[in-house]
């Protein structure tokens, strides 16, 4: 039974062309990046051309990409760094965030460090912009705000420019987790005011262990991993090579095979929705699933029933991968926070699917007929 | 000009076998770990099985052992756990350890969370244990002790035992970063009284990008990196799979291979020492090099003049790769810490020279060579 995998927010394929971008330094070329010698020099070199590729696809200064070892990591470093370098004492965020903002910005709030707030949602899952104005106009300190651009569940793609614009208005800091939209929308740093984005390049066929911090070139941060002086100081620990390569090469190939490949992958969606809508009764969509969404992410509402309950179960059983919210939270049996604070109805059981290029109609239909039999 | 790599410490080649194991995971095998279906669950498979390997190999728990991005993102979790949440406040450390250690502990210093001690030096570089225990006896807060276990720069091995019976001594955490001896020499961390220990694939023939955190099953610490529940709550961030895997396997190969390699290189180095004995006056070498030391590691003090100042250039254009000190440092041109901790001597210039399984006595007789000629 050939497996269909329809959870590429989790993490996808690493592409032939990523893979064959890294083998020259997972075999030859093994120099250390920081070494003065000639051969060091070499890795350095793909490093700096990493930067540099990455950068110009974000349009943004090679000197504001920064490379860690994933999004996680990243999004912990911007946090922490708005707090303890850049001054502060509020954060304004969401509940619907990924958990390495939640428990980065809990942490923060359990040991003392800043207030907390969480900006209302409006019944669709978007940021409600009119409250997010009242937190930032009541604050008596300065505000960090951290939003992701777009929700990993429910797929919903924040006005990335207009919160920026707020936060400008009111002197605060804003970190956005781009981990689902980078390498599957195009960015222009230089023109979106925001001071930190991040990215993992297993989100878009890169390999896992590496991901980018951006860095607007107007703030000024200290590492959050101490050490050595690689990324100018800015993280220590000898570069990811390989991955730093991988995290390039797939940017480009998701840049270059944007409007193809996007488009695509959204006639997956919408045929998966139709063919959903007309085949299974009582489902409903989460999120603003036809609006500012992710043409990657499906997220879908069944009715509760005993067959329902074990949905994910049966589709394991017939190789089909998809997920009840992020991975990163499946150690813990609650359930999705996301689901739970838009819509929070006990009567429904939710499945995140999510596509790729690698996709086809086909699966698509398989996928459909299996639910049909498991509903 | 075949290049003769003699900068092992820095990073070693990747060995092809651990490419071989890895390459499932680069191609067919991407499931997230963390992902519940069972194509995920293959990969968490792969992950409990590496961290079972380690943790025999090492005789610790299963339990005891974290993934991590590298040996500099593993000390800074120890020693900063030890702070935040293990309640030290007296750091006691030397003046020769990695920047990974060096630059955490005056972190945590200048934030005015810690006192910071230096403890002496032997004229032989080792750390003086009586005035290790004077400063211990004569703290009036909870110590921790953060020693590494070998130099990275001159080779020098700590008695680790004796360390850690003088921290249970007097109740203080003991924290080594054993970066330069995991796959290098047998552990037995049951036997061993220490809190943490730290090791990274890239120094004995793995993956760059992947590090573990030993942490005794006697103490209970907070993730550093924040998010979703990998790593039992303990490290956040999509696991870097194909990294840890290969961690694993370099790790099982430098242990099947330990007494022949082991002895091989310290042959190697030996052979060196006599080598630049017999036909270069004027040479030292730096730390306890025939004693308590590394044998991959060869320190060199050449005696200065216009020519020796120009040493690892000269190498360099020779094809042949060495270095002054720390890769992690070579940002700063202030040359090495550790030689002027050990050895103020304004005359000297020293080079490391460090040895793997893959160096031979004839490219030792070349570069021996070179020397004579350089000098």
């Amino acid at each position: 039974m050939t497996r269909i995998y329809l959870d590429n927010a989790a993490t996808t394929s690493l592409d032939p062309q990523v893979l064959e971008a890294m083998m020259p330094y997972l075999t030859t070329h093994f120099g250390n990046p920081s070494s003065i010698y000639s051969y060091g020099r070499e890795s350095r070199l793909a490093i700096e051309n990493a930067r540099k590729s990455v950068a110009k696809i974000l349009n943004a200064h090679p000197a504001e990409i920064f490379f860690t070892s994933g999004g996680t990591e990243s999004s912990n470093t911007a946090i922490i760094a708005s707090v303890r370098d850049l001054g502060c004492k509020h954060i304004i965020t969401s509940s619907i965030e990924h958990h390495a903002t939640l428990h980065t910005v809990e942490y923060l709030y359990h040991s003392g460090e800043v207030a907390l707030s969480y900006v209302k949602l409006l019944p669709n899952g978007h940021i409600d912009l009119e409250d997010l104005e009242k937190l930032l106009a009541g604050s008596q300190e300065k505000c960090l705000v951290t939003l992701m651009h777009a929700n990993n569940e429910i797929g919903n793609i924040l006005d990335i420019h207009a919160v920026g614009e707020l936060c400008k208005m009111y002197s605060a800091i804003f970190h956005s987790d781009t981990v689902q939209t980078v390498g599957h929308f195009p960015f222009d740093l230089r023109n979106t005011p925001v001071h930190f984005i991040t990215g993992a390049g297993h989100k878009f066929h890169g390999p896992k262990g590496v991901g980018i911090l951006y860095v607007n070139e107007n703030v000024k941060i200290k590492p959050y991993v101490h050490g050595g002086s690689q990324e100018r100081n800015m993280r220590a620990g000898t570069e990811n090579l390989y991955g730093i390569v991988g995290f390039a090469k797939a940017l480009e190939l998701a840049t270059a095979n944007y409007e193809t490949e996007s488009n695509y992958i959204k006639g997956l969606k919408i045929y998966m929705m139709e063919q959903l809508k007309k085949h299974i009764k009582g489902i409903s969509f989460n999120g603003d699933v036809l609006g500012r969404s992710l043409y990657t992410v499906l997220n879908v509402s069944f009715p509760k029933t005993e067959k329902s309950e074990m949905i994910l179960f049966n589709l394991d059983i017939n190789n089909i991968c998809a997920s009840g919210g992020s991975a990163c939270t499946s150690g813990a049996d609650t359930g999705s926070h996301v689901i739970r604070a838009i819509n929070n109805n006990p009567n429904q059981v939710a499945v995140r699917f999510s596509f790729s290029k690698h996709n086809t109609k086909d699966e698509i239909d398989i996928v459909v007929e299996k639910l049909k039999e498991i509903i």
